[in-house]
């Protein structure tokens, strides 16, 4: 019998299958190449003058927009907002507009080509790391932003449309409805227990273990209890902060680790699959909350979702979390 | 500059592009063959023991499950959820969840394999709508269930797995998160203004004209002002009514006519994309709503949705309804 389960941070029922589950192997493979092309691209050291001029760099001395660098963040070519101007809120009847206003910008995780970010060092995923939490801490300065969105698409199938591995950023004007419904059912919690909901739980999670990847003293990765997707996965810090901004060094070091170890877990289980990266965190311009906790969000791309899930909102996962984290977990790299 | 957009339907914030639009021709195509393979398959006319025993069937005095059926609806071979048993909710600590208590049913709309639904008669759309209704009748019965979602996915790409033409229907002790949501802010604009908002959409709408791609006496068929996707298409019906179930004999009449030109038009525009077509109506088990109104929803699958959007409930639209429906209206057929 499949059976209905409802997330406890969004309010939102999933039907999960339990009778036909479906294993790693049962998923279209749609794998992201393990060698690219190594094709010359406008990421690659020498290319720099064919992205807009860089925000931030992490370099060795070296100049502005030339190579000698380790990390480079830019302002997206094609951006889908732009950072000049007003606001203008206005109604139309009805309706509500305001001008596309914010940022949208690429980290370049690293300049080789040829590597992607399990490839990396974790000193140089703890770099990506810095340089989410440093645009973060500029754009905070720009009081008409209100919301940061950190991601990462990897694999075309996720929606990546250059190969060299980067992540990318979107400030916005608003708060995105998914992180907005997480606050609100988050903050009605608070209300009622005086305990935050992601705090109460990791710790649940921690005792039961069954939906447990990887435990370390500062992360817990775990897959939800009532996810959307197949292999959706959470990594949680056990201490309680509302911003990832916050992050300090010996978290950054330890998430560095945390996130390698669980995308590596990803790729040999799932064998190399497109997936997408998502960091959930409270609103740019707004105090410390007790009742949110920042965490980021896996989602491997193994499934078709059809108009279906978006116009309704309901979930049909076909692999129980406690299958897929057995599969992670006993896929070592831990 | 792109513009901010906020649905007011959901209350979600939508980036509209407006500079570099994209026309139907830029999209990558995945059209739906026009003449399907012909092969015999479980919902072809002689084939009736390969389903489960119908559950309906409008039929010119033949027997049950026997040839001579013009549609024929018969649960799901592999449903999602199992009519049988208690729902049994409990809690595990944080946690809840239920048995997955429901029905999964689905609507052969034609005898014929070898038809669409564009190709069908408008009485046999008729039809398929009088099956909507009845089964939603039938399914009231049954006090464990909360909603019914009526569907169709048209295409592979759209997630349909059988090429002979049908539609589905779920139903749930449960209402999905989405019509929870239309409904939870569709009653705060109720407590404000004492007026459905669907009812001001849709006079707001005539009024402007921009987005309107069919008028009829009874419906409306519109692109919304925030849509998520390229092309998504709402039928709303000019009289107000909370169910969809009300439907009287005139306006399943028209609603046939007015989808198949809808469908037509999109057809004929985005050379026959995959789509999914949902039913919007209020909750089964409630009385009729004064601040809710059913309508349908076509979300064509032109762009390549990723756990971006999933993950942040935040959409991007590369092309703004004003000119998907000046394309849609142009195209004729209507």
């Amino acid at each position: 019998m499949p059976e209905l389960r409802k997330d406890p941070v969004t309010d939102r029922w999933v039907i999960v299958s339990t009778d036909r589950a479906r294993r790693p192997g049962d998923f279209v493979r749609n794998p992201v190449p393990a060698a690219p092309s190594g094709r010359l691209c406008p990421f690659c050291p020498g290319q720099e003058t064919r992205t807009p001029p860089e925000v931030l760099a992490y370099r060795n001395g070296s100049q502005q927009n030339q190579p000698g660098w380790s990390l480079r963040v830019v302002p997206n070519k094609f951006p889908v907002l732009g950072i000049e101007g007003d606001l203008d809120r206005e109604g139309e009847g009805l309706f509500d507009k305001m001008q596309g206003i914010g940022a949208h910008e690429v980290v370049i995780e690293t300049p080789d080509h040829l590597l992607s970010m399990t490839d990396l060092s974790e000193r140089a995923i703890e770099q990506v790391i810095w340089s989410f939490r440093d645009r973060v801490l500029d754009l905070k300065n720009d009081g008409r932003l209100r919301y940061v969105l950190l991601f990462k698409n990897h694999g075309e199938a996720a929606g990546a449309t250059l190969e060299h591995t980067h992540s990318q950023l979107i400030a916005l004007p608003v708060v995105p409805k998914r992180v907005q419904e997480e606050m609100e059912v988050a903050g009605r919690y608070f209300d009622f227990k005086e305990r935050c909901v992601f705090c109460d739980l990791v710790r649940q999670e921690m005792k039961d273990g069954a939906r447990i990847v990887i435990e370390t003293d500062l992360f817990v990765v775990l897959e939800p209890y009532a996810p959307r997707f197949p292999f959706e996965t959470w990594i949680v810090p056990r201490r309680h902060h509302s911003h990832f901004e916050t992050i300090d060094g010996q978290q950054a070091q330890n998430l560095a680790w945390v996130l390698k170890s669980t995308l590596r877990k990803i790729e040999k289980v799932l064998e190399r699959p497109p997936y997408s990266l998502l960091v959930h965190t409270a609103p740019l311009q707004e105090s410390p909350k007790p009742f949110y906790h920042w965490h980021m969000e896996i989602i491997p791309k193994l499934t078709r979702v059809a108009g279906f899930e978006w116009g309704t909102g309901f979930y049909i996962n076909p692999t129980p979390p406690e299958e897929s984290a057995k599969f992670l977990r006993e896929a070592g790299l831990g």
